[in-house]
């Protein structure tokens, strides 16, 4: 009945290019009904979605509680410090525990990659990952690519540069095969530092210098730099990464005049990006956010079955 | 109109058989409400449902919520860490302000024994103990009989064994009356050193051999270590007390064939009971988290005098 | 729509007479709706009012998540450890991340004076500020004017002696403005080491004394000794603050007969505040809990502009 392939949200190589397109056609619906005065459908009236968050973030989870909320469903956040596991239970009967409450659908951020993965197979509720370690960040992607289909009224044959520390980010980790999926070109690009040994197996193009393919690019993806981390990033200073890396004016003026500006957030303001672009019409940083609503709501609707009348508010 | 006789749950001792039965069999209502896709009633609608939790907790604090959430009810959370206890207000102002707040039922788990006795002295307010100190856990011993009840058909007149941490548990604390009060037989079974001074006040029989009892056990609930705390365990190491007093296949096999396993959770797999037995379907562990929220949610709608029709969703 | 002449709460010195007065008289029916058993109204459903607290706080947050649900909108807390400011977010990208996400109302609290109206510049929604280091904490004002009007009949023409801490305090910086915008008369009473430099601009009388203008008050507004500082308190020692600053029974017997004693809590008893003048009929403190649910709901009602039907449950 839901119409997806798949019972969770895992990683983006588990589902189809109809599911991720059934996924941002539903979304549609949803992001009509964030911009009305009453932002709120019964669909999942009675639904328990728990937050299980197990690495510290805010956007993230505020994004799917607001989901869950505004389809009506009861959210109930667990956060890591809290948690059992410092009791030194075991992801596993955490898993069965909620299961055993009833709850119909987990969202989980992990350190641990592929931990997500592992809850599924111990519940029988709907799992979506939220993070996981370094692996993969499904939802981050899909809102991604409903942004750009959004803004470039299209996905396939566009030239994607997603610049940054690819080694260790699980945007690029979702966003890649995402990408390729719905017919795009990745290309990644940053300092040979912060690729992983064998950029080859990702997928994408591989590029070290940003101004080298900036012309190509359709989209300009710069991921965070992770600055609570900085003490051993392995480049020179914060300044040589920007002004190799980062996203600034005089960079955008060497861009096709069409070429938009995407980052997951949070941004470090004057390192990935300059302040400047961020607040230019170029960015459309925000437009992800508020897809971001959308495309959370779409995923528990579908996984959850919802009944057919989205639009009855 | 409520039925019950008390005015709150504090302790097993301050409830009469009768209250128990009748939380048990509104219970069995919730727990078909569980089971249906939308799990959620309107009879809280409009109440106000604090849980207040000074200790940590997840299990139990996402119990509650959940069973406030599925009545309808308004569920806020204050943990210990943000409270206004911080800043050297009393417990008593704390209760008082709430009181002012309209709330109209507080859960309080708290690390000093009386502290939720207390608390509903200070305040209109209904109070649930959510667990105090090494005191009482009354909702986990009404879920443990719940469960017993389910499993076994009925509570009287079976021999539960308690093994492990006598001493420090609040668990068993609640425990050790109820099963009294429905009329079976409680036997306590531990190392001389988790047992209190005086374990004959406790109105159970003492055995310091599980094997020596195993035999006679319908139900074998195992305490859990508390792992936390094991730099002062009064027993030489967790091998040797898995060896004497955990439950394992070995074990299991000398039981007999009806017996149940319990545990109130997060299980130490290896410690108190293996992992074997934890998985086999002789554990009803998560049959006790499943009959947790019912339970739960059986003693808010009895304490707030919900409306009559439990069942019309 | 909404009768306010102003978009956000921000300070007091932000609204006029006329915008006070229609948040008391718009309180006084939400008083009412939380003395009743169901305490709901369907005003805000589908509206998504995120508490924003980046200072510890629970009476407070809590105060405004009871508000937001009693009024049926979607609460959202985040809290300053979980947030994307660890991450080294701007508190303007957070704004801007909770306006893309269609929230209505944000309520903030924040170390830094300024913050929330820093934060009212960069987004859409509606803010009020929930405190904002010593500067400002309209609500509690509100909530003070509307408990004396409650108690006392009438503002206009009361002396008011603020006691305590006055440099320090958000409480005051708040509360003097609105008095005299209603009409009454504020005294400003503490030692000169707890006065601002040029305590003449705040506009309220100046006494260091309480003795001496003891006998003028209608009503003696207690702050509180913040004790978490008090490392660093610019008096000898908390009983002599106790003796020349503190509201106890021999100082209430030389006051009216008909003062009455607030304090905006939690209370230090035994410091500004003894314990049996806290517990006595004269102290108005619950009342001011009481009025602080009322007078949130008033003010997001009217920043939200919900339908006239306030009374509708």
């Amino acid at each position: 009945m839901s119409g997806l392939s798949c019972e969770h949200i895992m990683g983006v190589e588990d589902m189809s290019a109809e599911d991720i397109r059934l996924i941002l056609d539903t979304a549609d619906s949803f992001k009509e009904v964030n911009e009305r005065r009453i932002k709120k459908l019964p669909t999942l009236r009675g639904r328990t979605i728990v937050n299980l968050f197990l690495e510290p973030s805010t956007r993230t989870r505020t994004s799917f509680e607001i989901a869950a909320k505004r389809l009506s469903a009861d959210a109930v956040n667990m956060t890591g410090s809290a948690s059992a596991t410092v009791k030194g239970e075991s992801l596993r009967d955490t898993a069965k525990t909620l299961s055993a409450m009833a709850c119909d659908l987990i969202v989980v951020r992990h350190k641990y990659a592929g931990a997500p993965q592992y809850l599924s197979e111990c519940m029988e509720a709907h799992v979506v990952n939220g993070g996981d370690g370094r692996h993969q960040h499904p939802t981050q992607a899909l809102l991604d690519l409903y942004t750009i289909r959004q803004e470039l009224g299209k996905i396939e044959g566009l030239t994607v540069g997603i610049v940054g520390d690819i080694a260790n980010s699980r945007v690029a980790g979702s966003l890649i095969p995402a990408l390729k999926m719905m017919g795009a070109r990745p290309i990644v690009i940053g300092p040979p530092t912060l690729m992983p040994a064998r950029p080859d197996v990702l997928g994408a193009e591989v590029a070290s210098s940003l101004d080298d393919v900036l012309s190509e690019l359709d989209v300009a993806y710069m991921l965070r730099i992770q600055m609570e981390r900085t003490a051993g990033m392995p480049f020179p200073s914060l300044r040589e990464y920007a002004n190799l890396y980062g996203m600034n004016s005089a960079r955008l003026a060497g861009a096709k005049p069409e070429m938009v500006v995407m980052h997951p957030g949070p941004m470090n303001r004057g390192v990935e990006i300059s302040s400047a672009v961020a607040d230019s019409d170029r960015a459309i940083v925000l437009d992800q956010v508020n897809a971001g609503v959308a495309v959370r709501m779409a995923t528990m609707y579908l996984l959850l079955g919802g009944d057919e009348h989205v639009a009855a508010a």
